[in-house]
């Protein structure tokens, strides 16, 4: 029997881990790599922290954790691997089941044959269609070569000013990286809000966060033009006519899935623009898989395809893509949730599953969203502020979404989430979740289990919430429903909104109900500094006769609007 | 109609909870919350973290979040509950629906009428039978006074040299408070290894953490005596007759849950010595309810009854019991699959679900376990090393338990494992799991997805392991199997196990496998530093013949015996 050649096209992140598995799967295959970039197997969503100073050895992006980089030389002795770097494979006959390479040093051509294939070409960034986008000064940071380019902009320490165009994950964790080497920067946003998997609140809690931070945030304002003098970048002109000096601008905007080579080939491309798949990832040819950033996959909830250019989705696509492509198709990739997660200055924001309107729009007319604000772990233990919205279906529990924004450990929450929806798990299977629980890692009830049970609470009617959202466009509106602050005096004098609110502590609210508007159907909104004595004093409230008492979700800690003090 | 009458025994964790549960879903009740101690509502857990010195204000440990010391004006105003510290049940007539009360300041006694009856009696710290138990400097860390007490030790400074008595969680947690404290620590523990809810090496990694804090750990030996002069401890007397010094002793050997209230009146006591329940968390009268550590519980994989003295089981148990007693029995809990943590200094160690051991004994005979080592992060951000053993059933891959140390995140895997667990998840359910990736915060493929593909390899027969335990047997049995460690010279200089392992890279396998023993039976073990290089060195020899090849799981970083270098 002849050996089993598996042909790779692509070194990034889902390429090699699909060779790898192919190799491990079958020792006699051959087994070669295509790469058109001179570097291998790159941590390339480390490159943010590179730029930012997180590290200053640039091999530590290209190593195995043994301290191994990542070279031809490595791939062929422990992986048995033909990698080959610098050379773009130019074709895919499908008929002859062989791929035309080009190397891209050398320029020497030739031909390879496969038996088995795999796209990972990935995607490339975005660029806004304005004029100057040609101007020196301008970049992405998307490949080794971008990192560098910053890093060294970084070690110079010349530039003063920088724009970042997008506001999205590798926006906010560039904008981050330039503050960190010292350059003055602005972020410019086309849409309202900075972080679009995020509802525009949370969104803006992490924007006052990132100005808190001293770099700047414009948004919905896009770019118009890029302003230079002798080729190079001087500025940036904005849609609304303002120009920003800037000596750097780093646009991240999103990519668009490298489908050139597929397409040629006469694969079938999804309206989504990427590679069609299987839950093989196979392609519309059998013989050919697609994975990584250059392949569609399905949403697990909605089942709709989507394009989902993440890391770890990029590895384990690869996992699937190898095994099959050795053993014959047998394994299959679920698809994604869009779990997502970035940090920025000491904030994190993440997100998986499905946004309340996103629910909505899919079919869940039931659902509902409730906002959760607490620490991570006890005060007496240096506990963070973590401030969640979780999205369910009040009819049958069953958990859509969770976004999660603060300062506190973000990370672990959304896995929670995204775990609890891979288990196709509803409210009520959370809601005495057995966690692991000591001071130094949680609450008693941890802010997981917290926000199921504000959740539980509403879908019991129990809790009528209100978001801050709502809160405020009643605010914008005239409307002056009846605000009752449930705080102590001090913590009032220290920080309050400044919207008409009456504080009345919660421990007076029994005595002070005549304070209260006379007519039982008066709209009263209560609150505290995250909800939970505001939520009691509504109880209180509601059980002398009240009928249109609501708890404003999150309290002030949700509250992201300029406010008095 | 009249106001229900609803009273609480017990102020500590549970109790108050199903107070307040229950005051907020029926306003008109009259709630009622006796406690023996003086203090409300103490967050018990934090003892060892005020004792160490992680925060200074003890009224940290009695503060709602908002700063305001829980104390009977706070439960009146805020919570419209009357709570009577200091007061002791001292009977429960269910026939007149009453009990009796004791004052223990004023001596003044009394009965109160009730509707249902909530007991929350908690638990006392098991004491060791053995003389002079009874000496001044013996001490347990269980209560706001023990507390105050260990805490006035470490401000006085005084004292040099103290035991802990029992190396479980509370026992470690203590050590390293004492030990924070500036004062000599040894911990003595009677079985074979410190922290049982893990298996013995994993239980070793964490002991040879805290022997390289400077805290002596002594196992497989108990308390024979405690010497004093003077009425004051001044030593502990050990089984096999060694002697220590010491002025100070914390026994933590257990708790032993406080039922004579509950028998007097009675109620059913299970076999394991708690107060029997139903899903209800009702007792075997239907108007009296238990919960929290006087309780026993229902192990939710196994079914069978059991004792968790855990403070977040006790707030979900109050939650449930409060619920039921104000608006009649409508909701359960589901009990535990005991998931517990704890911080020993820079290690975390915690576990959820069944060990091998117990999958086994329960019923579970396909039951098979991996371990799994890997940084929580990239190294370029700092990763810091998880081991983990998981246990699935081979048949299904249902998920059964999971163990986890290290100095990286254990908590987050922990509670990954645990809501897989909760899910009803298999391996195959979470090998493609979407989970939160970013270099700040995981592995492109996180440790616990990492660790899934380890146990489906392992149930597809790819990957035959052997843990760091069963090779030191076969070392200790003077079996000689052949050794392969397939790191690169200079690791192997800079650390090495000396088992008589053959150094050969990965990178030179297929090169040198004429060094490997000529007969194709023989056994060889693989491994490297986490036995990723490991694995795929045994896959390399076994595609050229080799039969008896395994890996050791987790490399040298799992193993927890003495090392050559």
């Amino acid at each position: 029997m002849n050996e089993k050649r598996i042909v790779v096209i692509g070194g990034s992140a889902a390429g090699p881990k699909a060779a790898a598995k192919a190799r491990r799967l079958d020792e006699n295959a051959e087994v070669i790599l295509f790469q058109k970039s001179p570097d291998l197997s790159m941590a390339s969503c480390g490159y943010p922290y590179y730029v930012g100073g997180f590290f200053d050895d640039r091999n530590q992006l290209l190593c195995t954790p043994a301290g191994v980089v990542r070279d031809t030389k490595f791939y062929l002795n422990a992986k048995a691997i033909d990698a080959r770097p610098s050379t773009e494979v130019t074709a895919i006959d499908r008929k002859a089941h062989t791929v035309s390479f080009r190397n891209l040093v050398s320029g020497a051509t030739g031909t390879q044959a496969y038996d088995k294939l795999i796209v990972a070409t990935g995607a490339m960034p975005r660029m806004p269609p304005v004029p100057g986008i040609e101007l020196a000064g301008i970049t992405t940071l998307q490949s080794m070569k971008d990192a560098d380019f910053l890093r060294s902009i970084r070690d110079a320490g010349k530039i003063k000013k920088a724009v970042v165009v997008g506001g999205g994950l590798i926006g906010m964790e560039t904008c981050e990286a330039l503050h960190l080497a010292g350059i003055e920067v602005t972020v410019v946003e086309m849409l309202p809000q900075i972080l679009t998997f995020l509802d525009l609140d949370l969104a803006m809690l992490m924007e006052n966060h990132v100005r808190a931070k001293g770099a700047n945030v414009i948004v919905g304002n896009g770019v118009a033009e890029f302003l230079g003098e002798g080729g190079k970048l001087t500025g940036i002109k904005l849609k609304n006519g303002t120009e920003l000096e800037c000596e750097l601008a780093v646009v991240a905007i999103g990519v668009v899935p490298n489908v050139a080579l597929a397409k040629s080939a006469g694969l079938e491309i999804g309206t989504t623009g990427g590679i069609a798949t299987d839950a093989f990832m196979r392609t519309s040819d059998k013989d050919i898989y697609a994975i990584g950033d250059c392949a569609e996959i399905e949403h697990r909830i909605t089942g709709k395809k989507l394009l989902a250019p993440y890391g770890d989705l990029a590895n384990l696509e690869g996992r699937v893509a190898g095994e099959n492509a050795a053993l014959g198709d047998s394994v299959t990739f679920p698809g994604t949730i869009q779990t997502g997660i970035c940090k920025v200055f000491e904030f994190s924001a993440g997100a998986t599953g499905l946004s309340l309107a996103n629910a909505i729009k899919n079919g869940y007319s039931n659902a509902v969203s409730v906002v959760n604000a607490s620490a991570d772990k006890p005060g007496f233990m240096s506990g963070k502020l973590l401030v969640t919205r979780v999205v369910a279906d009040r009819k049958t529990g069953k958990i859509l979404g969770a976004q999660v924004v603060g300062p506190g450990k973000v990370d672990k929450q959304v896995a929670q989430w995204a775990l609890s929806i891979q288990g196709n798990m509803t409210i009520e299977d959370v809601v005495n979740a057995d966690l692991p629980y000591a001071p130094p890692f949680s609450l008693a009830i941890d802010h997981f289990i917290a926000t199921a049970h504000l959740m539980q609470n509403t879908m019991k009617g129990r809790l009528k919430g209100i978001s801050v959202m709502e809160v405020k466009r009643k605010l914008d509106a005239g409307e002056k429903p009846f605000f009752l602050d449930a705080r102590g005096p001090e913590e009032y004098e220290a920080m309050r909104l400044g919207i008409g609110e009456t504080l009345i502590p919660l421990g007076a609210v029994r005595k002070r109900l005549g304070e209260l508007p006379q007519d039982k159907n008066a709209e009263i909104i209560c609150y505290c500094k995250i909800s939970l004595r505001g939520y009691e004093a509504a109880l209180a409230i509601e059980a002398h006769g009240w009928k249109n008492v609501r708890v404003m979700e999150g309290g002030i800690m949700a509250w992201p609007y300029p406010r008095e003090k």
